[in-house]
């Protein structure tokens, strides 16, 4: 059985990569982060979908991400609420941070390479995206390179890395609608990012916008709660 | 005054590669990382490098490769010793940590993205090297590239990353040299893969034997206290 490394936030397109990975059936290792998020319950999202899934390990590395500091994600940084998508793509917001898909997808390579999977899956996205440098193709391909140039296991023939983005071409509703069809429960999964104490979504950030928009378009619900569901939407 | 983030690993390189850093007039960034490593005087050997330097701040990260595994100096693998440097030459040891540097430079480059440096600096060196993948030219180019395509600075054309790499192409006597030559102490420095209990360098390991090598080559002596010297150096 083939190995793969998914890139686990709990949030909807990383769930919907690990489905799409499971479905080709791989042996799933799902990696996630404590990087000083604000929001806490994307690991509680993150290892309900591990378990939903049947990964063989989900692994959660901590890195303090605090200390450098220049992002609302992990700063005390407001974050953007209430900005359509128009709005979202015209700029880089407030919530990138800096270098941290090239950080996630480092720590990625190191534990395939030492489990020996030759396949990361991440859920980036270059359309229904927030504007980040490092969702992007080029991006992807780049790193992609570098990690064959990397590592011991490729340049001595063992491996190959490929770095997955089965999600890369897809609208948020497509990639809704094929999370659906291989039996997503998208009720376990979390995108705000700010939620209220008891981990209830705002509806009106950036993440929670193009998440409902995107459950509307399919014509669906979105199973999540959330403190308040944005009109335009 | 132009800002750097200099990688520290309290060695012999890393702190030739700050002083040069320092001779070219950038204002210091020394980042370090305790990633589980046995050696944990090479820490403290990193901070007196940053105080030596005068450097604006000196960052430690925490981030547990520990969990990843794979590597003699995270895990319980017995590091090898008396090993000549053809032999070390020959094969990747198993001293290899795997997408180290990959993991370091991520760092690094989201911390001079947050600080507005443009030149990270890297101790690393193809010539007396270890045989790791990841401190080869082709790698280095590799991974600027995808620097410059992962961060918001880069693609808003507010900042162009460079890995700079001033020891790439230097053999160890002629780093010593050079290091001397800029005032370095290399008494407070520290290779040894295998210190005991005390922090005194074992003298056998690849890192020993090359650091020994080289400054019997340079024809000087080798300011740090050792277990043993090793009689062909």
């Amino acid at each position: 059985m083939k190995k793969a490394v998914i890139l686990s936030s709990g949030g909807l397109d990383s769930t919907t990569c690990m489905a799409i990975a499971k479905s080709l059936d791989y042996e799933l290792f799902s990696l996630s982060f404590d990087y000083g998020q604000r929001l806490r319950c994307e690991l509680d999202c993150a290892r309900k979908v591990a378990r939903f899934f049947g990964a063989s390990k989900h692994l959660i590395i901590s890195v303090n991400m605090r200390d450098i500091g220049g992002s609302a994600l992990t700063d005390a940084i407001d974050v953007p609420k209430g900005r359509d998508t128009e709005t979202m793509a015209s700029a880089i917001p407030v919530t990138y941070v800096p270098a941290r898909n090239t950080i996630f997808l480092s720590f990625a390579l190191a534990w395939a390479e030492v489990i020996g999977a030759g396949d990361i899956f991440i859920g980036v996205n270059s359309l229904d995206y927030s504007g980040y440098p490092d969702c992007r193709p080029e991006y992807i391909i780049a790193f992609e390179k570098m990690a064959n140039l990397s590592t011991k296991a490729a340049v001595e023939g063992c491996l190959t890395f490929a770095i997955r983005t089965p999600l890369m071409h897809l609208i948020k509703a497509e990639i809704i609608r094929k999370g659906l069809e291989l039996g997503v429960d998208y009720s376990i999964t979390h995108s705000c990012y700010d939620p209220d104490e008891s981990g209830r979504a705002c509806g009106e950030c950036d993440s929670c916008k193009l998440r409902l928009r995107a459950f509307k378009q399919a014509g669906l619900s979105d199973p999540v709660h959330y403190v308040k569901r944005a009109s335009d939407d």
